[in-house]
């Protein structure tokens, strides 16, 4: 399906991306960047990638596909550099979890924004990272939004489909300011809910005490406050407006809830209840 | 360890401990009370309870343990119905998730809290309810807080932890109002939240669409928004003191991270996810 991919970024995504596309045979050669030399050699010895670049022009000249998965705040630089060296042939995708951020660094790094260019998202992961916890069949039946800009080309677009289609993945396409309203609900806002839960226990009186007695729903309800802090930030800094507006009506929701709690208003609060569990059973396998 | 049990409220908590004392031979029987006689012959039919009564008298009457495991909203009625059967010698627990309301509720139906009279709460538990998803190893390396009155009899208290121990789990004692308080933060709160969530989500222009993008961390994160909401009513109902006074720092830290996001304050925004995540992977496992 390709020749030479270059991978831009080899940490839980990047690397699962990688050992999927080799798995199923799609492309001859990966050639990764990252920041880290000691990363990338871990990523060569465990057969992630086939080798690495010293400068991200060199690692992207010649490839047909160029795969970013670095974090948000990296891209407006990843772009920058590669910007001379992409042509219209060749293929772009990335699998940042904010599309309108990446479309506005791609705008400002190449001017124009390229052909090749086709933003994407798969929603999958875990709350762990790096190379070392990548793995092939990360990707299997789960869903990568794509975010074609008004500039990708048919073409590119049709090829970044057949490759997540390849590796087990629906594609499903829709414009970027509606990914990162349904992210910002689904996603994004979960996980500033989850860290700030364990943030108020965190700084409560007796903080150790308290999550001794922390049983299972806990654990699962704040699995996400383990996440990466950096990649969080970045999601907050680069979704800020979706986010906000969805945490806003949240906190009316919380609000509406409180009131009902101070009132002892049975009935409110069973409501709330009741629609929300048949919500969740529903929506949510 | 016990002759007659009789086991108040046949549901998961109720149901799982009458098979845990079953398996690990702690008493020659179990009698069962419920509302609802179909639910009754069902755990007969299990082989979860021995029989059952048709009153709470009857099925008081004679047993040296008796063990509470009805909604909260139910234990002054239950309380009150065997007021006129217990014996300084019989044995009472309970199951409740808020302490100082079953407390509340045995001084009103039984005039002075009885001498056998000895709180507690398994921090253990389900989404799910109802006779049919008990069993027997529900509590085994699992945490009991047990909350004695100024009025538990040394000799009840004893025996309410040898019964926890036998069947695999460890018991700890506290006051009723900290349990109250820990409880609030740990659990409570988490469900207040979850709830919220799915409804804010469920309220939501094109919410069905929204779900569909929910990956792995929102499963979890929701996951307890799928409890009983009737359950989940009552406890918020009779911890409502512990629950509000949570529940607003929480709004206090939520703000705090919101108004980092609107200011784009990467440092403050990375300060609070590096706190969670460290006291996260610190406390829990």
């Amino acid at each position: 399906m390709f020749n030479r991919v270059a991978l831009i970024g080899v940490g839980l995504i990047g690397g699962s991306l990688a050992r999927a596309l080799k798995k199923h045979d799609l492309c001859q050669s990966i050639i990764g960047f990252g920041r880290s030399q000691e990363e990338l050699e871990k990523a060569v010895e465990l057969g992630v990638i086939d080798n690495f670049g010293s400068d991200i022009k060199e690692t992207v000249k010649d490839a047909d596909l160029v795969i970013v998965a670095v974090p948000m705040s990296a891209f407006e630089s990843v772009f920058s550099a590669m910007a001379d060296v992409i042509s219209d042939d060749t293929v772009i995708t990335d699998v940042g979890s904010a599309k309108n951020s990446v479309i506005e660094a791609a705008k400002s790094a190449f001017g124009d924004l390229p052909s090749g260019l086709v933003p994407g998202h798969p929603i999958a992961g875990t709350e762990k990272n790096g190379v070392e916890a990548s793995f092939d069949s990360l990707f299997e039946n789960r869903q990568i939004i794509l975010t074609p800009t008004e500039k990708s080309a048919a073409g590119a677009i049709e090829k970044v489909e057949k490759m997540w289609q390849a590796v087990g993945a629906e594609t499903v396409q829709m414009t970027a300011e509606h990914h990162d309203q349904v992210l910002a609900a689904t996603s994004h806002l979960p996980h500033v809910l989850a860290f700030s839960l364990v943030e108020t226990l965190g700084k409560m009186h007796e903080s150790s005490e308290i999550f001794r007695y922390a049983a299972g729903g806990f654990r699962d309800f704040t699995r996400i406050a383990s996440s990466d802090p950096t990649m969080w930030r970045d999601i907050c800094l680069n979704n800020k407006t979706a986010i906000l507006s969805v945490l806003k009506k949240y906190e009316r929701h919380l609000k509406t809830l409180e009131i009902a709690i101070e009132a002892q208003d049975a009935e409110a609060i069973n409501e709330i209840f009741v629609r929300a569990k048949s919500a969740r059973d529903e929506h949510v396998s």
